[in-house]
């Protein structure tokens, strides 16, 4: 029996369950699982549900669309998203990523991986992957995006992810890919945003240091969170001591967002995420 | 607009969260958060549900019971529960929970301390609440138990909780209070059940400790598992330097795994259990 | 045989260690633990021993010092520190620290709690001790200061411990205490600084909330931090939620920063600590 | 200048810290680093000390040996230890082990990867390392560890890695790399010792899944813990959720301990470890 996932997201009123399991249980479909969320600001209505049997796609969504006027509705197999990953000069991200995939567990398909650097071209070549250089040198930022979406849109994804791709995004190139485009950022969000963090965290002292996956929209590092993670430092550690802690805890941390979008688990409400895992 | 809290446990089936909704719905009643799991090996089914609006509960209880038959239906307003604290002689979880339950984070009503020893009179008595000490020098289990059952009746308790009583429950007692009794374990389940745990860890040279908190069935440290959680340590750490450490994780897993009982977001399934948090 | 704790601060030289050992090798002196760390940026050295036997502590002091004449040097026999507690209206970090201190646990001795609301004086009562109201109504920041300081001075602390007062101190009153004033900071430092934090936190949408105990300086919630903590939180949490989350890690992190301060194991350097736990 | 680690462990005396920083003092070396821990059961010092300077380290040596006769001593240039990696047919350890390796973080040389099954191989091969595949259907452990080890002793590595190394070892294998074998762990120890971990931690409702990094003595899965750590999961997590959960715990928990004895903080006390980190 096949398997759908059911992505709705609506204005909050009365009967809304109700109303999508009747279409579900008069169609014969089974519920294998389902998660609901009403935000209190928004009072925005979210929904979640697994299930299993025979249907045609799209009929069922007509009928969920005559039932819920004003919701968006997504109806989908579970199935592996294609993915470019963006990075710059770190491999400990696009490594772990490069891993996962090869051996099953990202729930993607890399079609590619770009970089404003050669730097990261042999690691990504041991894994047969196309690696891409687009230099930006010389290059107003314009220009060099203008260069690089012509190249990453030649393999149609659905999703970027920036495995510390250090430049930053214009709004042009982000709002082609609204909430698909997945980073990882190397602190706490909102603490030490800009260059050298781990530099502020040595400087400030802090017995703990983080990591933060997001989405990117146009304001730098403020876009919706979906995962972070910490890891406790004291004062032997140096500031590249604590780097390399960083890294241990960003590539995990955007190996679990990831998931979490891949899977279809999270949401977007303004400027949080709603995640059903 | 009163609030409800209905809990559903049923052997699963097609349509159980449209029939539950549907009579929800027609009821114009407001679903404010719900939670559905099927549990994968029993094929069972687990649902919670907070809705606003006016109802006779009564009524609203014999229509689902109607609608679905084979399940076991609560349904009940959010309330404080009424509980009796067992301890012996250690203060750090019973002066915990004193604490919150006198500012009013416990969401449980105390009615009584009881203990097998003397110590801990003085501290009950800073927060007004009765103290009984049921000596068990003697006595058998048996009569013992019986004494102190015959106190805790007096209570008409709904949960009993084990705040670092360090005496076995006969299965009798458990028997009736059944997934009712709340215990704080000192470490991991399964880890270093029996005595002196610390001095067993500390021997071991364990890195981590934690403590489990769960509830008590008829085999010992052995009931489905509310919460954990833990607590690094280094070779610094003496044993007792672990039980102090150990402590502050006893008193925090408590705490937490109350609060997810008496909001009634707790299940039992076999010897798990499901929450919805 | 007494025990001491020698802590050691020097600009950094060689040979500091062995003279330090040196002398307590020849006064047959048995070292029971010792710590040093020298500060990279600062070039800057910290050691704390702990030894036991017989010594005349002025003389054992006045050799160190003229073997080490750059140094800062404390001998301490380890000893119950002398505190005054300020706090305002939030129950939790006071009555976790009053819990601790009745069963022996703080290493301090609470000669008064002073807030500046009258609220948590039942509180207090409960534990017999002082409870001074400072009323700041119609008072400017300095007479308000002042009349307080009356108070605490009145009580010779060692130690100011702020749990969760939330008044600022002026520098007058910091220079009085320098390094002796510890403050639980209701969240991340540098994160949401100011009011509301937890609906800062809420409003970004973080998973993780967390709570930092620093020393007190001139810059308000700036000073060196001594201990950090974390709890995970998710989409379900309101800020209200988040902010009970917060109170569990706020008064474990404070307890954990004092137990550290009062056994002479953090240093200050510039504006980070060194610690030896 | 030049930088040496020196470790010592030795029975516990007066004077020990004394005789070995006045050698260093003498000879002009400056300590960069230095911890001591003396272990109340045995009554065992241990000393790891970091310094610079022009010294020749077989006359140091033999001073150092002069002054403590009772000591065992290492003195040793930070280097990249030679490594053999085992493992069965997990993919996850070894890749992350691969790509530090690659990127220069793993502080050793992998010599060559050494498997029972023939699966791992193309993983090997993109890092360009030497993979043996040593069969073990047929033959007797004994026949079959002969085997393996005859490869293995062919790359002399100081270190054997267990990424995922599914057999037991004999103790005749065990005892020619005393304290230099290292294994990652499926659980916490001593809980769920035993095939399908998971599978029992599932069963078991746990909150909490963990992994173990250890020596390897001759008892299977009990030698002296290295580091550990832990990831939260739930009732929703299947036991395969779970096992992948576990996964990213095993990998980083296996770096940070090769981390930590590759860089020589290490000690074994009896059945626990001292670790200056």
């Amino acid at each position: 029996m096949a398997t759908y996932i059911l992505r709705i997201s609506s204005p909050d009123e009365k009967g809304l369950i109700y109303r999508v399991t009747k279409i579900l249980f008069e169609g014969r479909l089974n519920i294998v699982g389902n998660d609901e969320f009403v935000d209190d600001q928004g009072r925005h209505f979210f929904m979640r549900t697994e299930f299993a049997g025979d249907c045609r796609p799209e009929e069922l969504q007509a009928q969920l669309k005559a039932a819920l006027p004003a919701a968006h509705i997504e109806l989908d197999r579970p199935r592996r998203r294609a993915v470019v990953v963006l990075a710059t000069s770190e491999p400990h991200c696009l490594g772990d990523l490069l891993l996962r995939h090869a051996y099953g567990e990202l729930r993607a398909q890399i079609r590619a991986v770009v970089s404003n650097r050669p730097d990261l071209e042999s690691l990504v070549r041991r894994f047969e992957l196309p690696f891409h250089f687009v230099a930006s040198e010389g290059l107003s930022r314009e220009a060099h995006e203008a260069a690089l979406l012509g190249v990453v849109q030649g393999y149609s994804p659905e999703y970027l992810v920036l495995a510390k791709y250090m430049r930053i995004l214009t709004p042009a190139l982000v709002g082609r890919y609204p909430y698909r485009i997945v980073n990882i950022h190397h602190s706490f969000l909102p603490a030490f945003v800009g260059a050298s963090p781990y530099r502020q965290a040595y400087a400030r002292g802090v017995k703990i240091i983080g990591a933060t996956a997001h989405f990117v929209d146009e304001q730098l590092d403020e876009g919706p969170i979906i995962a972070q993670s910490v890891i406790p430092v004291d004062h032997t550690h140096s500031a590249g001591d604590m780097a390399q802690a960083g890294r241990d805890v960003e590539k995990v941390v955007l190996a679990r967002a990831l998931k979490l979008v891949f899977e279809g688990r999270v949401f977007v409400s303004g400027n949080r995420t709603i995640i059903f895992d």
